[in-house]
C-alpha cells in the first residue's frame, strides 16, 4: 500500500468512506476496553500471592538487626529491605532509603521538602520568585501533575532514542540558577520505553548546574522490568558516576516494587548521597516514626533477594510480551508504509509510544473512545497536558489480555487510519 | 511520714544521706529499663498475629466494591475501612480518608499542604510572615516537633482535668488571625490521659476564629483505648459539634490503628467535612495513586468490625492494666503525702503524668538515667521542649513487664525523693 500522502483526492475520498463504514461496524460491537493506564493485569498480580503467606501468626517477626518489624521506629528502613532495594538499583544499602508503598509518594514529598525547607540548607523554593524544572517529553503524567501542583514552571526538553537532547539540558541548567531540577525515567521510559545511554548518563553526572540545589529526579521506575529474557537494556549507575563527576549530591534515584509485587502494597524506596539522606531524614522523621515494615520483611522473606525478584520479573515478562507483540503485530502490519505514525519497540517498562501524524493524537484517542477503548488523554505526555504537535499517545498492554489487545489495536489502528485521511482531506 | 517541705535541715539531711546511700545501691543493679516511648510490648503486638493469616495465595483480593486492593488506585480508601475507621471516631464513612500507616504522616502532611497550598484556597501559610499554632501543655511531642519544623510559632495553653484552659483558647483565636491551628489529644490525652469535658468540646466546636483558615487538629489517638471495661471515658464527638454549631469545616480529625493492630504497620485515617476532604484530596491525588489497600483489607477481614476491635481492645487492657496499676501502686506507697510530686489516674491511653517540684523534672530524669532508666526527655511535652517550670514528667508503662514497671517505678520515686531534698536543702 501507498504512503497517505501520495494518495489522489478521490483515493482519499475512496478510503475514507471504506473506513467510516469499518468503524461504524467496530462501534457496534460495543467494546470496553481500557489501555489508559500502566496498570499490572491480575494474572501478574497473582504472581505475587505467596507473599500473602510469609508470613503468619508464629513467624519470627525481627528484622536482621534485632527489631521488631511491627513495632515503632528504624526510620530509614530494615537493613535486608534496604540492601533489597539497593541491589535493584545498583546501589549501596548505605545510600538508601525504604519508604512506604509508593515511589511517586517519595517524589512528591522530597518536592514539597524542597518548597518549604529548601535543599541541603539551600533557600526554600517557596520563598523564590520562579522555580523551574525541566520535563523530557514525551514522559510521565505524575511527574509533570507534581510540578504543576506546586506551581513549578515546566520547560520542556525533547526525547530522543538515547535520551533527553542534552545539548539543550547542559545548556539550560548551566545557565538558568532558577532550574531546580529535571525528571528522568532514564530506563524504558515512559512512554517510549527508551533506555539512556552512556554518553547521557555521563552528561547528566557531569551536569554544571547554576543552582546548587538543582537535583536530578531519577525515577528508575522499571530499572528491572524487562519483556525478554535475552534483549535487556542496561544503563550506567548514575549515583556513581555523578561520585566520579564530583556531583555526589546532584541525584536523588527513585524506586519501587510497585510492578514486582503488588501496585498498591508493593515497598519504594529512595537512593541518594549521605548528606542529601541525611537533610532529607530531618523533615521525615518528623513525618514518621518509621514507615511500614512489616510489609518490608514480607517482601524480603518472598524475594529472598535480587536473584529471586529477577526470576519473578521474568514471570511478569512472559505475561506481558504476548500483549506488546499483539500490539506489534497488528501495528506493523497495518500501518508500516502508509506514512502515518510511528511507533516505539521497547525492550521493557509498560508502554509503546504512537506519534501520530501532526495534530492527530486528541482526534484519534476521541475516535477510540467514541468505540468503545479508554486510551491516556492525548497531551497527557507533556508538560501542562499540551503537546504542542498533538501527536504522541501512549499506549498501555498491561492490564487487557494479550486477545484484548489484538482486538485493542485493530480499533486503534482504525482510528489513525480514519483521522488520518480526514486530515489529509483538510489540506 | 511528713511532708518534705516540713522537714528541718538536719532531718533533710539525715534523709538525703539515707536516699543517696539506696540510690548507690540501685546505681549497682545495672538495670537497663526504658519508659521513653509509648510503645506497646510484644505481648500487645502478638495479639493481631492472626492478621497475618487473613489473606492467603487463594483469598478473594477484591474489596467491597469490586475493586482488586492489590492494584493502583481507590485513593481514598476501601468502602469498608472507611467504614471501620469511621466507626472507631464515631463519624460517617463519607467523611473519612483512610491513609498510610500513621496518623502522624496526614498530619505532618496536612500541615505542609497549608504551608504550601492553604487551606480552602486560603493564602499559603509559608507567604505569611507569621503562623502560630495554640499548643495545650504538657502535650506530644512529635505535634510540637511538626509544627516547629515548619517555622510556626508555639504558644502553650494550660490543661486542666477538663482540658485546654478554654478561656485562653477563645480569647486568643478570636483575637489572632495568625493563629491557624490547636494541636489537640482530646481523650486519654498525651501524657495526662485527661478526657475533654463536654463543656470543652462545645466550646471547641463554638470557636469564632479571626483566621478563616483556623482548624482544630483533633488527634484522637486513643479513642479506644481504655484500661478499664468499666471505667471507660466518652468525649463528644467533634465533627458533629462543629457542624451544629454552623463550624463544619474547622475540625480535622485523625485517628490510627497503631496501638490496635501492629505500631508500625497499621492503617490510619483523617476525617473531616466534604469540603476539607475535596480540598485536601486535590493535593492527594497528586502525592499518591493510592495508599496500602491490602493492609486496609487486611485489618477488616481480621476485625470484621467495630465490634472486633473493641473486643481486641479489652486484650489490650488486660496487658496495660497490670502496668499501670503497677506504676500506680509504687506511687501511691511511696510518695502520697511527701509533697514532693502529683500523678494522674488515667481510664485509658499509654501514660501517666509527674507533676514534680518547680524545677526538679530535669535533674530526676538524669538521675534515673545515670541508674539505667530511661524517660521521656523532661521538658518534651512542652513547646520547644522547654517545660516552664521543669516540673512535668511522663511515664509510659506499656513497654516493661509489670515486674520491670514496678522495679522502674521504685528507682522512679526514689529518684524523684533525692532530687526534692536536694532541691529543698538548696533553699
Amino acid at each position: 500500500m501507498k504512503a497517505y500522502q501520495e494518495l489522489s483526492r478521490e483515493e482519499l475520498l475512496a478510503l475514507q468512506a471504506q473506513l467510516q463504514a469499518e468503524y461504524e461496524d467496530a462501534k457496534g460491537k460495543g467494546l470496553q476496553l481500557d489501555m489508559s493506564r500502566g496498570k499490572p493485569a491480575a494474572t501478574q498480580l497473582n504472581l505475587a500471592g505467596g507473599m500473602m503467606e510469609v508470613l503468619t501468626a508464629d513467624s519470627d517477626m525481627k528484622a536482621s538487626n534485632g527489631f521488631d518489624v511491627r513495632n515503632y521506629g528504624v526510620l530509614d528502613g530494615i537493613p535486608e529491605a534496604k540492601q533489597l532495594m539497593a541491589d535493584m538499583m545498583g546501589v549501596k544499602a548505605e545510600n538508601v532509603v525504604v519508604c512506604g508503598n509508593a515511589s511517586l509518594t517519595i517524589m512528591y514529598d522530597t518536592i514539597s521538602r524542597s518548597m518549604t525547607h529548601g535543599v541541603l540548607g539551600s533557600t526554600p523554593w517557596c520563598k523564590l520568585d520562579t522555580v523551574k524544572f525541566l520535563c523530557p517529553a514525551p514522559g510521565y503524567d505524575r511527574h509533570f501533575a507534581i510540578t504543576q501542583h506546586f506551581g513549578i514552571e515546566m520547560i520542556t526538553i525533547p526525547m530522543t532514542p538515547a535520551g533527553p537532547d542534552m545539548d539543550m539540558v547542559e545548556k539550560l541548567v548551566s545557565e538558568d540558577a532558577s532550574i531546580k531540577g529535571i525528571w528522568c525515567v532514564p530506563k524504558y521510559s515512559n512512554p517510549q520505553g527508551y533506555s539512556y545511554s552512556d554518553e547521557t548518563v555521563k552528561r547528566f553526572a557531569a551536569l554544571k548546574p547554576a543552582a546548587e540545589d538543582f537535583r536530578i529526579f531519577w525515577d528508575n521506575a522499571y530499572v528491572i522490568h524487562h519483556l525478554y529474557a535475552d534483549k535487556q537494556d542496561e544503563i550506567l549507575e548514575i549515583l556513581s558516576e555523578c561520585e566520579k563527576a564530583g556531583n555526589a549530591d546532584m541525584v536523588y534515584e527513585f524506586c519501587s516494587t510497585s510492578k514486582v509485587s503488588y501496585a498498591g502494597a508493593g515497598i519504594a524506596a529512595i537512593a541518594s548521597s549521605k548528606a542529601n539522606l541525611d537533610w532529607m531524614k530531618k523533615s521525615m522523621t518528623i513525618q514518621t516514626i518509621g514507615y511500614d515494615k512489616v510489609n518490608q520483611l514480607r517482601h524480603v522473606r518472598y524475594y529472598k533477594d535480587i536473584n529471586g525478584i529477577n526470576a519473578h520479573m521474568m514471570k511478569h515478562a512472559d505475561l506481558l510480551r504476548p500483549k506488546f507483540e499483539a500490539v506489534l503485530k497488528v501495528l506493523d502490519a497495518e500501518l508500516t508504509g502508509l506514512g502515518i505514525g510511528e511507533w516505539t519497540r521497547p525492550n521493557g517498562g509498560y508502554f509503546i509510544s504512537f506519534e501520530a501524524m501532526e495534530g492527530c493524537a486528541k482526534a484519534i484517542v476521541a475516535k477510540c473512545k467514541e468505540a468503545g477503548m479508554v486510551l491516556t488523554g492525548a497531551g497527557a505526555t507533556y508538560p501542562y497536558g499540551k503537546d504542542p504537535k498533538d501527536s504522541n499517545i501512549r499506549i498501555a498492554p498491561s492490564f487487557p489480555t494479550p486477545e484484548e489487545m489484538a482486538v485493542a489495536t485493530d480499533l486503534f489502528v482504525l482510528c489513525v487510519k480514519l483521522v488520518s485521511v480526514e486530515k489529509l482531506l483538510e489540506q
